[in-house]
Parts: C-alpha cells; structure tokens; sequence
C-alpha cells in the first residue's frame, strides 16, 4: 500500500521566505501583519486537507552579511517578525482540523512559562498544537537577551535536555488525568491529592511546582525538530515527532531518514514512530510550459543579495568578502549549518556554481518545477526513494504558491491515494500518528506520566 | 456636562473571579477553556460598548493560607490558569472596537521578548492593545522561575523603572515612521537607515539591537497600573495611563485619585490625563427585590475558605491561625496589598466584622446591589465623589453579571448619557482619551519617539 503523504505548510510571521519575491507583483506578503490574511491561509490549508502549518521563528536579525543588520532590512530577510505564537488563536478559531506547529527557542523562554504557552494554546485549539524545539543561533538574539555571547552548541544542547526534562514534567506528571473534579455539588473544584509538584532540580533550572494549567487533549504538544548538527540528530531521534529536513538530494534525504531513524531505534524508539516531513518548494502550472514560464518570470524577483544574507546567518561566513567560486568552495569544504551541511554530505555529486544558483535563487531548498502530473511524480518519487512520510511546503510568493498546490497538486496526490480527502477526527496526534492523542508509550517523554510525584 | 463613564470588563483566563461562584448553577466557568466563550463573551462586551476588557494574570499559586497550594486548587483560587495573552486574538478577530488589556509581569518576562509580544497583538489587533504593568507578588511563581525568593518590593520597582525604559526605546525610538517603504520598484522593503539600535545598558538590562517588529498603530500600548503602596503610586503617576483601583469607600477611592493626579502633576503631566477605573462588583435585578434575591442566593455560594486564601496570598498572613477577630484587627492595623490596605487607609470608619464579611462575601471589593436605576445613581455617585472616570466590572457569576449589565444598566447608563451608546473610530488609546493613537507629548514613554539613537 502506499503510504499516504502528509502536508505542512512552512510561514513565518514576516513579510518573506524566499529572499526577493515580496516584490512580484503579485505577492501579498506586505498583508503578513493582518490577522485576515492567515485566516485566509489556514482556510485554504484546510481546504487542501493539509495537516499543519508551521510557523518558523527567529528571535534576532542577520548581521553576518555585510557584518551589518542592514541588508536584512532592505531584503526583509526575517526581519521583520512578530511572535508567531499569536497566530495560532487566529487560525484555529478559523478552521476545525488543521495543525500548528510553531518554533519556540529553548534559549530565551524559561519552562516554566513555555509549558504554560504550549498548555493555554492547546486547550484554545482543541489539541491542534505542535512544538518546533530549536535552541537558537542568531548572536544578536543573544545579546538583546543580555547574553555576552551565545552558548556553544554543545551546552545549548545540554540545557535543552534539562528543559525537556522540566516541561515533560509539567505537561505529564503534574495533573493527574481526573484531579479536575468541577463538582458543583461538593464544592470541589480540584482534587489537590492529585496535582503533584514536579520538584526539579537540575543543573540549569530549578522548578519546584505544579504546572499552572490543567491537562489540555494532548498535554505535551506534537515534538517537531530540525536537527542537522550530530548532537542535532541524536536529539531529535530521542525527542521528535515529526522531523524536517532540507536536502536537496534524494541521497542526502534517505541518509538523513535512516540515520535518525536508527539512532531512534537505538534509544528504544519504533523508528517508523518518526514522521518525516523535508522541505520542498513547488512552482507548478497547469501545464509543463506554464510552470516553466512562471519559474522564469519568478528568476526576475530572486534577490543574491537577500539569498546572501540569509546563507551567511546560517553559516557564520560573511560572503561579502568573497567572489562566487569562495562561495562554492565554501559550500563543498561544508560548514555545520543547515543545506551548507546537506550539500557537503553529497560527495557524490559534483555541485557548480550554475547548480547552486538555481537552487538558491528560489531559496536554499529543493525546489520542483512542472505540471501537476509531474510535481505529483517528483513527489512520490521523492518520498519513495527517501522514505520521508510527506512534505513541508515552502512559498515563493504568497499567497499564490499555496494556492497553487492545494488547487492543482493536491487534487492529483488525492486521485493517486496519496493525500487525504478528509479529516481524521482529534487531534493534531492522533490525526497525524491514529490512535492516540498522546505521547506514544516509547517516547522519553511518557515515562513522566506514571505520576510518582509528591502531591502537594 | 457629565463626565462620559468609561466601562472596562475584569476578566481572568482561570475558573473563577469571586471565590465560590463557579458552583453557582448558572456559572458556566466550566467554558473557561473554550475559545468560543471568549468570543460570546467579547461580542457581548461590544454590545454593551465597553471600552476594554482587562485580563489579570498570576504566574503562581496562593500558597499562604494553611500553608499549602491545596486550598487554592480546591477553591480554584486563580489556579488552573492559562496564558491570558492568547485571548487577544481570540477577542479581536470577534469583535470591531472592544480594547484588550492584559497583565504581563516584568519579573519574569525579559523586555526584549515582552516588547515584541506586545507589538504583535497591536497589529493583530489593529491598535486595540493594553498592557496592564505589575511586578508580581507571589513566591511560587518566584521560585518556579528559579529565583531563590521575591526581590524586594522596592527592588521590583527600580528594575521595572529600567524595564519601562527598555520597552519605550525599542517601541518607540527604534523604527522611524517612514522606514518600512515595501516599494515594489526599488526592491527595498526597510530603509536601513531608519531603523536604529537602542543601545540600552543599565543595571538589570543590556539590550543593543533594533525592535524586532515593525511599528503598530499605537506602538506603546495603553499602559495601565494598579499601584497601591507609595512606590507604586510613584510608578502609576509616571508611566499609568489608566489607573486601577480597588478601594471600597468613597473617601479612599477620591483620596487615592487625588494622591496620584499630585504626583503626576509634580511629575510634569497633565493630572486629568490619568483615567482612573476603580474595580465595582454589580447584582442587578429588574427591580430592589429581585437583585436582593439574586444577591442572598448567591450567599449560598460564596467561599469563605477560597476568601481566605485569596486574602492570605495578598496580605501573607495565614488566617488559619486565627479567629474572625484577628482577621479584622489585622485588616484594620493594615498590610501592604490591595484592599487590606484601602481599609486601613479609612480610619474614619469602623469596620465590624459583619462589613468585613459583606463586603468579603462577593468578593474583596466595592459592591452595588439594586435595580438598574439604582445601579446608576450609586456608579454616578460614585464617580462625582470621587473624580473617577469609568469602572472595572467584575463578575459574579459568568456570564450572568456582565449580562445583566450590559442589558439592564448599561441602558440606563446610556439614557443618562454617561456611557456611549456608538464607538468612536480608531485604536483603542484614541477612543478613550480622543486625539491621539500614540503617547501624548507630556508622558515620559514620549520622549524616546524623537528618535536619537544611532542607525545600524
């Protein structure tokens, strides 16, 4: 049988994602700040049976470029942003069954007020939350947070451990499932023998309370990760969900998949537990030609100087002081971040500098052009070959490349049993995983859940 | 001409506001988890054009009386409580003109992050945002965020002193009017050169960079304090732009309005430009009998040992330590905190503990019981004794006593011409003082506008 694939959208609550195209004419980006336009997109998700959208997030601005946070702002490279946590009421009010995943930084948010986030957000959307665990690199956030210098991946790491320890904790320990009695007629509204205090104590926090909300449907929100580094993968197979990758190689992609899932494995994981979800961006028309035309309509928005800008803040690397070659001798020598790490770990294939910029001129991404008979092909191909469980869909211009997908591609992958038709009822879990709205009994996460904690 | 009466709803995301009243047979705080509640309940503040709603807000447990958080959970005592600043897009999207206050701690939120929270629920908003300033009182939130104990009060207020300055700097100073251009032509979405970085370094903050967000349409939100010890009083006549208050006699309330529009004055502002919002708990019948009904069955609800919990988290005394009388004598040698000590700041009167228990039993608060021409004339009254300029409506029940008000006495409010029976247009710091969206020239938040500081 073939599986079937799952959709997520990739937003951010910003005017771009892929550098330059704000400025088609055709793009609405500049209505990011109206709450009525992500109405209309989870609409329209919701119409294309997508199963979420994630909203991305950064808490500084790219200052590697140019050693300045200028070109940032001229290019709008995810600047600037507004909390994206604050869409989700938005968009859940809007919609029944779509799924939100956003990006918190585990660097800048104390768990105890995560935990309270993640709870509220999920009881307002009926259990339609997800959680991008990221752990920051930006050193301007850093510094704006009052940190001399950012922690070196390696202890950021260490400290998220910790901090999935404390809001496991929370999320799963501290209310018993029926400590909420609401009994009007005994007068008892919470059963206080069956709310326990998590008492942690570790090296980097220090929580010894109750969790302030009640149990919402899915208590700890959908783990999503994006682990790329090593310590990366061995995260994300320990705590993921869901995983998101961006390699624009098939190889690189199935590589990725069977190393997470067999560190997974390792950790005592059900490796095919993990769903994986690469990004891809579409430019699709109705026929071959037409997609074709609009890719090359499109080359004329891509802005190298907004692409630049956004490669150096992954990469630490300043490309202003270099010429195209240093570029791609840059990307073969590799780096630690992100596509600069996929294409390094494609020694197989000869990337030129053509390759690189047709790759990055619709962002750092893989990108498929074609009809949708053909995106469907590329995508079944795609996950075939790779073994990912579905797509994260980027835009290029907004809201145009969705619009597209759900009304040209999505309509195929149904007809060839690929995408669903309808909702699962529940929630974000159980309509993702079937059958459970909660941690799954081999997730490190459950082993909170037996409450051995002290009451209060 | 009568002063214009502004109406501000008092709203927790938790079960209950009066301790007990969640048992009532027609409360349904039950809902208070269910986004479309906030929605019913938004809509019908609108009807009843009211100008905000204020949501409070803890970030811990009521631990003092008996020693213990189980008497705050049985009770529901502000616990389970949810993040109340995602009800502001709930609320907005349902509504055209209602306002949105919401408590925000400065203890525990950096001001980097609160700043950017802020602006974004002004632009979902399209202006309609307030934030109520307080620096947090309880130890378990304190020590659920890793600190040791409480900072000192007065150590509070010297930090939050910085905080303000932070936060005014970043949304007023760092983005000029002008420097997002989003010009399609020129492919330049912000003037760099118009985007400054703040710079700050102080003694509790060192925050360098430029505002994440792009300007809303108020850019500092409505400010709104609750101070009532002398350096809070000191703090609301610097930053306060509407001033709560939660003084049960007339005398306590004018002295208080009298004692802040001095210090405001001292401090270079006009004095009448503070609005003031004393907190009135209402039972409303449609004659005296029937809200004198209504107020003696509600009795039957009413939780002295929720009351008392409430109470001993305000004032830190454990009251199950002593009889009734300790509980008046102690109220009347007064404490630092709230009604405590509004009711020793009234030596002119003798409280017995019959008052105490009245007064005590809807709550710790000013109570009026009577038809809705009796209603009118007490808050009329009220308000020209004491030079206050609208009122904080609590609920009793939910959402019978803001149902009530709004059918029965805000009509009768409306008659008499001291409620507005249309909205005005604009952001919600426009409707309720006229003229401006931004902060007027003589506020302290004002001076950072001219912006200063050097472009990045």
């Amino acid at each position: 049988m073939k599986k079937r694939l799952r959709l997520n959208a990739i937003e951010m609550f910003n005017p771009t994602d892929t550098p330059g195209f704000w400025a088609h004419p055709e793009d609405d980006s500049h209505r990011y700040k109206d709450a009525d336009y992500w109405v209309e997109l989870a609409q329209l998700l919701e119409k294309g049976r997508f199963d979420s959208v994630l909203l991305a997030d950064v808490l500084g601005q790219y200052d590697v470029y140019r050693q300045s946070v200028a070109p940032s702002l001229e290019h709008a490279i995810q600047a600037p942003i507004n909390d994206p946590t604050y869409l989700i009421p938005v968009m859940s009010q809007a919609t029944k069954h779509l799924g939100f995943t956003v990006t918190v930084s585990t660097t800048y948010e104390h768990p105890y007020a995560l935990a309270r986030r993640m709870s509220t957000l999920d009881h307002l959307s009926k259990g339609r939350v997800g959680w991008n665990i990221v752990t920051s690199f930006l050193t301007t956030a850093a510094r704006n947070f009052g940190l001399e210098e950012q922690m070196s991946s390696a202890e950021r790491y260490e400290r998220c451990e910790e901090y999935m320890e404390v809001v496991y904790k929370l999320w799963e320990s501290s209310w018993e499932e029926d400590a909420v009695l609401r009994n009007k007629e005994t007068r008892v509204y919470t059963d206080p023998t069956k709310v326990h205090e998590i008492k942690h104590k570790g090296k980097y926090f220090s929580v010894p309370g109750i969790h302030l909300c009640e149990p919402s449907a899915q208590r700890t929100p959908v783990l999503f990760q994006a682990g790329t580094s090593n310590a990366g993968k061995t995260f994300a197979s320990r705590h993921g969900e869901c995983v998101f990758l961006n390699n624009p190689t098939i190889e690189g992609t199935r590589e990725a998949v069977e190393d997470i899932r067999a560190r997974a494995q390792a950790a005592g994981r059900d490796p095919n537990s993990i769903l994986f979800l690469p990004k891809i961006t579409v430019v699709v028309g109705s026929t071959e030609e037409e997609a074709q035309r609009k890719y090359e309509e499109g080359l004329l928005y891509s802005s190298s100087e907004g692409l630049l800008t956004m490669l150096a803040g992954w990469s630490g690397i300043d490309f202003s002081q270099y010429g195209p070659e240093k570029l791609l001798e840059f990307i073969k020598a590799g780096d630690s971040r992100s596509i600069v790490e996929f294409l390094q770990n494609n020694p197989n294939r000869e990337w030129t500098p053509e390759d690189l910029a047709a790759l990055y001129r619709y962002g750092a991404t893989t990108l498929f052009v074609g009809s949708p008979e053909q995106i469907a092909d590329k995508l079944e191909h795609f996950a075939d070959e790779t073994g990912v469980d579905g797509f994260s869909i980027s835009y290029v211009t907004r809201p145009g490349s969705i619009r597209d997908f759900v009304e040209l591609v999505v309509p195929e992958l149904q007809r060839r049993g690929r995408v669903q038709t309808e909702y699962e009822e529940g929630t974000f879990r159980r309509k993702l995983f079937g059958g459970t709205d909660r941690l799954p009994d081999d997730h490190p996460g459950h082993s909170y859940s037996a409450a051995q904690a002290q009451s209060v």
